[in-house]
């Protein structure tokens, strides 16, 4: 993930408009140099939620109980979109992903997936635990939708909603 | 796109568990068959916002206005990922897409993205409206990291919501 | 995937090393023109298995009738591998995939997995059937790495046999 | 690769059902946290066949003499899908590939594939063996296909068999 | 490939600065839509060199002469970098690839690559073409990288040369 | 990228054909081992430049003053190529890249693109240079093809010329 996200203080004291770090004096669009930056234990949680009918929500619960397979495909596409952000995020860098953890709670009218990455690497990945978020969510839509959609084909109930970031941690105690 | 977005009738009478369409009698994760689907002109259209400090607002507009970078940027990577949909969401068809457009309209405390696709193909485009849109806004929230996050480098304000279906079209008179 | 797979009828009265269609008469790797092939429904269905210990059967046997998540994540490895075919093996065209089909057997000492692919395009698809069958079969071995090695961390057991096509078809009234 | 796939002795002593070391305690599929892992030299040997028409093994012989571009067309089918097995695998991770090594050896039914595959990173990497010789083979396969196919289209004497992993070694002197 | 390559007649008449035709009216990127575009079979052919010590060449000829596989590597590389166009270069479409044709004529100091592009798309096909020219040099250059470089690791004699379209053609007789 | 890019000490003494280290003694093509090697800072730049009628440098101008997309985009373009090189050029290794520094300067005839890559990896990177650059070129072409191209879609005037490696540094002092 990029620099920029993960040392604060050098970033005090410049003004917003220099804060966009990743657009250089010009304007240009660049990428954010991290050669100098040691390599750190870092982890960053990131969450979010789809709204769906509640019928939809039983079928998922039910089919959960059988065989969990829209909850476990919505996992592995979480996983994959984690390990992939240095390409879907343009200016991003590729960074050694330790670990990743999805978890989903479903409620009576939502799913609410959290995300959690770790990294040892020279930035933090709460981009990676966003995407992860994004895309999880995205795929329980995919899975519901013959479920979601009304005679029109459209999706008045559906909606992804609350994405945020919840945690992040920077180890100092790392190798 | 998976094709149980695209037929509303075939779905009529089925039970909300029947229509899990992912899934197949055992439960198993399944692509759906769409090899006789005729090619049809489809239209989908997705929005969502994320939700940023004003100080944040005023740098994209200021940046926007000289050169358009941070906007731009999440353009092409909205674009990329709806290019990417078929990989990025596993039980999805690959589509030929013949058309996306992106717009940002940028509010006091919030940009918000919409994305339409068109595809000539045998299923709907919604997912990769979605994925357009959800890549899109996370590549705006990287460019502005630095500018979002406070002393800890967590985000508060920052936010994606409300990513939903606006639009759907699929056009009878498709060759 | 690659015209010469699909018709006999202009390979007849070829030597086999003419036969070799990949490789042009200077001895080059080429793709083959598919430009003048009509799109014809076609389908291919290939098979494969992986051998493992008893214990290792019953545990996925276990895991498959709770959540089946070993398997889940094979079928989606399998879905994916297929619809990569076109980059994974350099000579292959890409061509539209209308359905995959994947279905796991368990026996006592093996899982069998099949692995049916249909396309519109203008060559076959057993390219694409094969890679899911290979990669599906990997995902399980990577899925029961700790369980299948011993304490050299080797793998007497573990093997992956009899990878064939089992079934071609080529519809003529195809749209 | 998966860290499951390198440490035998956290795994003693665990029931073959908690060995399935991807699957959490809800069965959920989960990828496995190798944060703590040191970087390590490590190396896996991974080895296939692909039984073939003895008229098409000559064709290869012949043409390896002349060109030896079927087998150099594997041989970076392989190299690109050992590099590429992290996205390949959904629950591997991704290593730092150092070295690989391919190997054909033509028989007079079957070409031999074996790969060696060298990493510095945290875990095991015969998931990236397998991969490259599962790859590899399917290669030869497309590149002979009109070889070996007979009149209705089939493949009755092509077959991949034998795919295991035949060496392990996890360097204590790495640096 | 993108549309405004193929259509010049409704180019005509249009100030230069309208035909950026992936800008729009707010000079904002984008793809453009092909939807009511016909598939058509179209080509396109690119060429380009790379400039080589004359014992560098030597080597390759010899190579070529023995077993062909830095032009073979090349090759391939020049054929997978045509059918990841559609990724490579942010606002293209993904158009089917027909035929790729790929022919290297090796002089005293230099190497020539041609690379012919065939589609049935809705778009032209030059970049796809452009594309695996200057890919293929770049996989030569990698391969002799340590022929060419002088003791200070720098390349005083490497040098791509003269990349272009050298032939565009569409047949209006396409089914 | 290729460890034979990065020692040049080894590659004395060797025969012209000896130094086709991608080549090994039976000719057969292969990655290169560098596991033995550190993990050191180093840094090259590659450059090349696009002809193009006035016309068109002077539309790109006005863009680029205006909104600047066209550049921007082949910026987005040069640095995702930079990082893709390890699945772009065959034989290449994964390394990490820690910076990516783009440059484009307009002439009246052309536009000059410079691309500097950093790693901390284990070889050279400029093969990510020159992928980079001669990427970034190739999308400056596709955003301006409808003004390049002439009555019958050919591009009399554009050109990718002079591709070179300016630049190549390995410093000592890295951790």
């Amino acid at each position: 993930m990029c620099k920029n996200a993960t040392d604060r203080n050098e970033d005090d004291g410049r003004s917003t408009d220099e804060k966009l770090t990743h657009t250089d004096d010009n304007g240009d669009v660049q990428m954010v140099n991290v050669g100098e930056k040691p390599d750190t234990a870092r982890r960053a949680v990131a969450e979010g939620e789809i709204h769906l009918q509640q019928s939809t929500v039983e079928a998922i619960r039910d089919n959960d109980v059988k065989k969990g397979d829209v909850l476990a495909t919505a996992r592995i596409g979480a996983v994959q979109a984690v390990k992939h952000t240095w390409e879907t995020i343009p200016m991003c860098h590729q960074i050694p992903i330790t670990n990743v953890d999805t978890d989903f709670s479903v409620h009576a009218d939502r799913a609410v997936l959290t995300v959690a990455v770790e990294t040892t690497g020279k930035t933090g990945c709460e981009m990676e635990a966003l995407e992860g978020v994004t895309t999880g969510l995205n795929v329980v839509w995919d899975m519901v939708k013959a479920a979601e959609k009304n005679a029109d084909g459209n999706y008045p109930d559906t909606a992804i909603r609350n994405v945020r970031v919840v945690e992040k941690e920077k180890r100092s105690d790392s190798k």
